[in-house]
């Protein structure tokens, strides 16, 4: 225990930074894997004919199967929350909290995350994901519009059977940012014997106002003309692209906050005069129209509407969050933003509330920083200690 | 004094309610009003050939041209703010506050409201404006998106001709919720020496964040194929109602608040089952729908992306809000509602620091309510006292 618990404790003392442990030179190349489950029974009584979903592991399992954690993706993330899948290439978004030595440290844990099912990066290589853009074998087309539903839960059951198939008895944690806190909230509300810590960041429950937000969101994809009710795919056909990045700029805005903008101090474009042109923009709507383009050429459509619904069906089979909780497992840390836009503090706190009106031991945690909601993605370094002394409770 | 002392003070002490003294019987029809303002140079440097504003008042101006009080309008609103337009019509959107014995009392004051400039009401028989669907005189057509930018200045600029018109010398205050409130602090800038008092409601500076959020609300019209550049009026066209309707499905759900939404409670459409039918769909979705192509139907797609403009064109010939005020009126009430999605309270907290920064003298008051941002528009009865205080100062 000494050899561990000491840089433990130096990390919840801030006397080590979280990397200090992890040379270059000792990085892994992951190898990214591809579950292959068979047919599917959605929830909602569809049937998916060949369930593949992508895949990376860092660490051991232990022989009897129980120091599992379970990292699960936010909206437009996939399972490439730690390591590196190729040498020199980019960390997974969550890499100052994973890894050998981290808080969430793989000397000790197998840690898991899966792509979800309808991920949206269906362009993206390490993205592998059944959705309406796979192959219907009945058809031998793309499903389009004609997949079936799927929930948050379906993500659950998805990734229930690619843990049975890896041998996990039991999960020491199951945790995301965002989409990915509801997936782990959903997880406690499915598998309360299964799960034995949770740690949602950045999200809260999915009530009437975010069902309608989740609306705006996709909306412009149904107003471009080329989305045709979902029938894009094939060759001589155009993706919904416009719409498509419409609806990234939205979320992309959303996902930060004023303090991340104040960078563009209202300035014009170079060379552009809003005041005098009406076809003259300013400096943030060319960042905001350029980052969502680039971010709808490595996504699709189709799975983005279907991501909307799965987040709008967040717990959908218990009457209420508390319902829903009410038997799950009792330790929790619930980390947010006070500048998050997308899950305000009402609401996270409100989550809070449930959780402890049901008996659990909740802690807290703040996210500090400029980016609003994002910090649940790209600043997490600095609660890994309080996440390292989570996981030692 | 006895005679109105008594009511402020019961008023203050909540003894009253704000209509006890105007019984149904008394309620005066007002008559809306067309301002010709003749040709009128932008501060972008275009050309207007014939301004026209649409109007109303209520109460009488003083020999010295001194009591008067200017509202200004929000981003959808037109200068219905006070008074029936006819018997038995609807009253306008602050009337709780602005009539006989009421904390805006036209016992006492001169209250003028006007429509702005490229306002979007356009086929509302009850609003005049100049913007791009009036007639451009030199080609006999609508200007559509040849119409010069206009700013926030200059809706302060036409105003100050209409007032000039009037005989009025000097403004006791000026205030209005949201872009109304925009243009009460631009015209503390505009003109020192003309404001004796300034009340902001539910409005802050525009930074570059919310120039993006701006830019987003409108964006669906541009993605309309009916919007064809702006060159949409005229027989056997179509207007583009549907990008349009897309446009106030946003401002309508982030003018409002989760509170509100609890209402709908995550139902599904009566008859409907989103859990399974990816067509199908949640009760919140479908109201937010028809409240916004309803509104679509009464506005202009074009003069709302001119209205976008002017927003993010907020104190555009300043280097900073603190300048902008810098030597303008002393006497401020800045109120805000803590729920306010679009002026975060973090960005009105700004705006009083500056104030106070500024030497001015400045109070605040909350807004209580589910609406968030709305309750500054309809629900200003609660800070009726405060406001009556704040004229008597």
């Amino acid at each position: 225990m000494l050899r561990r618990g000491l840089p433990a404790l130096a990390l919840a003392l801030g006397l080590l930074t979280v990397s200090a442990r992890t040379p270059a030179a000792a990085q892994e190349v992951l190898e990214k894997r591809v579950f292959e489950g068979g047919a599917y029974q959605t929830r909602g009584g569809g049937t998916i004919a060949n369930l593949r979903i992508g895949y990376q592991t860092m660490g051991s399992l232990n022989a009897a199967g129980t120091n599992a954690i379970l990292i699960c993706h936010f909206f437009s993330g996939n399972s490439h929350a730690f390591g590196r899948l190729a040498a020199g290439g980019p960390a997974g978004y969550w890499d100052a909290i994973i890894g050998p030595g981290k808080p969430i440290d793989t000397d000790r844990y197998f840690v898991v995350s899966a792509d979800t099912l309808v991920n949206v990066n269906v362009p993206d290589a390490n993205t592998v994901t059944t959705g309406p853009a796979s192959i219907n074998p009945d058809t031998g087309r793309p499903y389009a519009m004609t997949f079936p539903v799927v929930s948050m839960r379906d993500f659950v059951e998805t990734q229930k059977r690619l843990l049975d198939s890896l041998g996990v008895k039991r999960l020491a944690l199951v945790a995301g940012p965002s989409n990915g806190g509801l997936q782990a909230i959903e997880w406690a509300a499915a598998y309360p014997g299964f799960v034995e810590r949770v740690m949602p960041v950045v999200a809260a429950d999915i009530d009437a106002w975010m069902q309608g937000w989740l609306d705006i969101w996709e909306s412009p994809i149904r107003l471009d003309p080329n989305w045709r009710e979902g029938d894009y795919y094939g060759q001589g056909r155009e993706a919904p692209l416009r719409g498509l990045a419409e609806a990234w700029k939205i979320v992309t805005l959303h996902a930060r906050d004023r303090l991340w903008a104040k960078q563009y101090d209202r300035q014009p474009l170079e060379g552009q005069d809003p005041a005098r042109r009406i076809g003259d923009h300013f400096a943030i709507e060319r960042w905001l129209a350029e980052a969502a383009a680039a971010r709808a050429r490595t996504s699709d459509a189709n799975s983005f509407l279907y991501m909307i619904r799965a987040n709008q069906l967040f717990l959908n089979e218990y009457p209420s969050l508390a319902a829903a909780v009410a038997g799950g497992p009792a330790r929790w840390l619930v980390i947010a933003a006070p500048t998050d836009r997308v899950f305000l503090s009402e609401g996270v706190g409100e989550l809070v509330e449930a959780l402890k009106a049901g008996g659990k031991q909740v802690a807290t945690a703040r996210l500090a920083g400029p980016l609003g909601h994002q910090n649940g993605v790209v600043g997490m370094a600095p609660v890994g200690a309080r996440i390292a002394a989570f996981l030692a409770e």
